[in-house]
């Protein structure tokens, strides 16, 4: 692993802007304001995860873990509207999650665009939909993996609640492949309770994004989704 | 098309910064600055496409038109490390390239992402490999078709000068199906002869890359693009 | 275009088995036989697109047009996994459906793959979304492009019926940039009525799949189609 | 495992035939009868992939194992183009490529793929470009892994004797994941050396394609590269 590569703490609270207009420019820095008072006030590690324009402006501004929310597995080079390892670094991410069941990548992809994040240092949480892609993913050693059923995502009904056994297979088959790596769950997570099932399930953190981008008080939903976190850290 | 529409003045030099390391981060403002100072020195039009870690920040500090090199069909919303018309307007975006060699898309594409550009007023430069691929972006009907013959891309070999029949026949056909359409020609642009046998040939302008961004100096490659234009505007 | 492509008779009646169980095998042979059975009966022009893998057990035991579903853009080759011109011709092909909204292609490979039928004499029908998709497809100049609104395919709710304007809009924006297209509309299209719906409104022929695929009874399907265009060849 | 899943016997020398221009309609038929001619002959286990087009006359005519070169990761239904597990069972494959470097796939629709072939008794064989993606390969659960770096691929230059230590942490990483995965090497194979190269570093097998496919002599290519496991066997 690169020795210019930052400490994220765990358990991590990773926030997904994705394209929402709700996080998008000045909008999407006043969410990552607020997730940065959240994370003061509770001592709870939250991270964020907004476009790619909005990177610079962002990391520029708050203190937080800043991340983007995919890489290309190219060089630096001809590659005409891509985004590389370097340009998300240079913008002052510190890493960046990949794999997205909105973005999957070929698996050449992901064994290609890992080395290039670790050439930068950028700490990568890359996102698995089934138990089995999970521990696939393990085998190419990213940071983090991130197991989110797609038919949960944006539905408020949460993995750790109503799949608690997908969760389950997904640690199992991951230490079997590869023991450093820590896990998060995501899809459906929008509360407090979502984040005790998950941590009670051996997850080190939960990757969330309507949840907090749509909620009516961003910052409620924030701090519901920490207070568990603070409270197991007591 | 939307009234909103920023005026790009033609002939036009558009400077593409791909994801070479030349052109990122702050080396990608400073090339910015160059292309400004080249434009107001000599009156002919130059517009940059920075990666979109970029945009933000070249088009606050210039006043020149900022391209984004790419975006995606898709509407804000659920659609993580995607990037969408109107993050790439906010960041100061006033036009944007599409279907690059480097970054082609599906026809069906193609067409959603002109409704989504144009819902913004981002003024579209669509790319096309062949006159007949020309041709069809024509009825798609975006400001400008840029037709770029890969083969030819980052060679020093210009198309204008080496390809002129597959500039005539892009004319040609491109005319036949959309006469308001504007035509640049890139591939292997490199100085200003390329430049006047591009005008000569009814091109309205060049897309050109590595020859300026990689250029031992940028802005006498700069110049020497924009000489032909200024002295026929003369 | 070349001068061993088979002449197809117009209106067509095109029947694509998509991966249907039902089309499948020697459900695929069966099918076939039967739309050979109403087309001889009718004397209404009616083709197949089956699998690949049935093609030439197909093509081997009917008279009636064999069409691909598909074709990679590619030559003979290092290309794994492929399906090139060349095998469906030689396993007895006459044409191949392009871009169909389940296998959407690239604008380059479109243009590319037609290159590859036409090297070989395959009949193309290039399917499109939208009006001006269509349009772009006629610049590219397959013998045939057909329209089908995606969000309509399988519903039962034909296209010829329910979106009559957009079939306009298909019709004159086509014939503004190749009047030498003939033009099929798909989606929803069930019954004769749907079929006479689309003849009044200039189409040559229709595209359908589980409306004939999926019925209880695929010959009484199958005539109902072909009874408003015998009708009108009266 | 589906317990109608046939034994493929190893060591296996698979001849890809790509879309050969020299393996395709009549000469693939001929090639698959000289792989069956040496089988026989030599009592080394052969299979041939040909093209999908030809799977089923091949399958009809000869004996040994015949594979596809891809599946898609789709149900049977409405997915025009694509080749389903169920289709090339039905036509006569008793297994599959998957992921060539010629075809690469997502990694979640290698995981579904392999759930679609398992779920029809197809054996597949998953191929990788580096280790790390082998041992990702091999968390999924495939009959056999095939490592192929893709730079030597139609070289003539054998990774069995270019590149033994890519196969040797091949080994070591696929059996930390999943130790009763069977391995496999391409990429260059051409001659008896090169077989005889890959089964001293642990391999059960070659993926052979152009080495054989464009052979002046088929029949002595083929005799070549099974005379090692025939000596081996002895």
């Amino acid at each position: 692993m690169s020795s210019n590569l930052e400490e994220i703490k765990l358990p991590l609270i990773l926030v997904n802007f994705k394209t929402y207009s709700e996080a998008t420019g000045i909008k999407g820095l006043e969410l990552a304001r607020k997730a940065q008072e959240i994370s003061l006030d509770t001592e709870v590690s939250i991270a964020v995860a907004p476009q790619y324009t909005d990177i610079k402006t962002i990391a520029d501004e708050v203190e937080i873990p800043v991340f983007s929310q995919h890489i290309d597995p190219v060089a630096q080079g001809a590659y005409t509207g891509h985004i590389t390892a370097e340009a998300v670094k240079d913008a002052g991410a510190v890493g960046t999650l990949l794999n997205h069941s909105e973005r999957r990548l070929k698996l050449s992809e992901i064994d290609e665009a890992l080395r290039k994040a670790k050439s930068v240092g950028l700490t990568t949480v890359v996102c698995a939909n089934t138990p089995s892609v999970s521990a696939a993913t393990a085998a190419l050693n990213p940071e983090m993996v991130a197991i989110e059923p797609p038919e949960l995502i944006g539905t408020g009904v949460a993995v750790s609640k109503a799949k608690p056994e997908v969760i389950k297979q997904t640690v199992s088959q991951v230490m079997g492949v590869n023991s450093k790596i820590a896990i998060l769950c995501g899809a459906g997570i929008t509360s407090g309770e979502d984040v005790s099932a998950a941590l009670k399930l051996g997850m080190q953190g939960v990757l969330v994004a309507s949840g907090v981008v749509k909620a009516k008080n961003q910052k409620v939903a924030l701090l519901d989704l920490a207070n568990p976190i603070r409270e197991a850290a007591k």
